[in-house]
């Protein structure tokens, strides 16, 4: 390998298109292991990975999260869940009294989960595979979670599909350091200048890849994005799987 | 470069002693850039990186970690926020009307900042650096948000002390792979039984590395943490600061 890891990390963007070549399985257990080691809060290890591999089950996948085709057709489709129930089940084989629905524990197992992903996500990138994150699945969180069968406190945080890139994407550009760095304490007085040039990058970028098709800054997505309820549907669902009641 | 990414991504320990040697400027914006490369849901980029050097500041932050020294003497400590006021303040610059609070808004910037975080943190540990998380600034969360004069609709998801390994840990063994990779669905009849042996890897994981001073599993260990209350002020903050009020 002569490329660096720091490289390998800056050359990421997701791909929705894969060739027929597949990952074997051990390949897909590598992944997991590498997602194992990344760090976990208090040692909790609060991600479980579900692989769907069942075709009836991926074609729902793809249609719950938004008719996203790549989930039912991509080699590898992985579902990364939060999950306390195992450790529920600790508590009661130890005839212990867990005290659960604390908003600090659904933050540590989400946060728990996000770096196990990423490491996975990683570890195939530095394989040559690509990777995209499937957010979609909370579309519709409660249809996923019965066909994972997922018991109480557990919850699907992202999918996740894996395979060789047949897409070769660009790059999307980034905000600006000044804008993402602060020293000792929280200043923005100069961002909006610089998300204002930054806008300008983004739309460059846009023009690019889609032939000018689809031509928008950064902040002009965001703002559109953000009037409209995001997924409000969520706090329910949580509050029945036993998450974020206190 | 000879080392695998893999080899790499499954050789992090949590580094809290560190040499006196100094981490230069460029390369935490390196490590920030790398951050910023990874993956963000539906382009939000809702991570904010607050680097604190400030010695008053930190040695404030090592004491509301609950006197976690290292987070005062590390060389370069970083205090990764999910951040949805620069979103908010798009949204006024472009005359458009916000809507915040949703439960759904706080995963993706939780996670946001999660993936942007373990990308920064391997980038450091493929420069030779060691890293630990610090979910400890959540003990105290509010007098951390005043010190770094944090605004509505930020928080801070944890700090990351970086610097050059002083220490060379063992690697904690994790959990077996059939507890934490399912196929097609939610299946635990045999985890139990698996936890039980890990048990004893983790048990003998302690007796080497505390030469018998701390001997336990992993399920005790988990099962006495969560009889207790898990910070149990998080979700009146985070409804202060603008989250998870529906």
């Amino acid at each position: 390998m002569t490329q660096s890891v720091i490289e390998l990390l800056k050359q990421h963007r997701s791909i929705r298109k894969f060739t027929d070549q597949p990952v074997p399985q051990d390949c897909v257990e590598q992944l997991i292991e590498a997602g194992q080691a990344a760090a976990t809060s208090s040692f909790i290890q609060a991600c479980t990975v579900i692989q769907v591999n069942d075709p009836t089950k991926r074609t729902a996948l793809a249609s719950y999260a938004g008719n996203q085709a790549y989930v039912a057709s991509a080699p590898v489709f992985l579902v990364f869940c939060a999950d306390m129930h195992r450790h529920q089940r600790i508590c009661e084989w130890h005839q212990a009294e867990m005290l659960s629905g604390f908003t600090e524990q659904f933050i540590t197992a989400t946060v728990d989960c996000a770096l196990f992903a990423q490491n996975s996500a990683i570890a195939a990138e530095s394989l040559g595979m690509g990777v995209v994150y499937i957010g979609g699945l909370r579309n519709q969180i409660e249809q996923v979670s019965e066909l994972l069968q997922l018991p109480e406190l557990v919850y699907p945080v992202f999918g996740m599909c894996i395979g060789y890139p047949d897409q070769n994407p660009e790059i999307k550009p980034r905000l600006p350091l000044s804008v993402v760095l602060k020293q000792d304490v929280y200043e923005d007085k100069q961002d909006l200048a610089a998300i204002e040039a930054y806008d300008e990058a983004v739309r460059h970028y846009y023009q690019t890849r889609t032939g000018g098709k689809k031509v928008m800054g950064w902040s002009d997505q965001i703002s559109a994005m953000l009037v409209k309820e995001a997924r409000p549907h969520m706090l329910d669902y949580l509050q029945g799987q036993g998450f974020l009641k206190r």
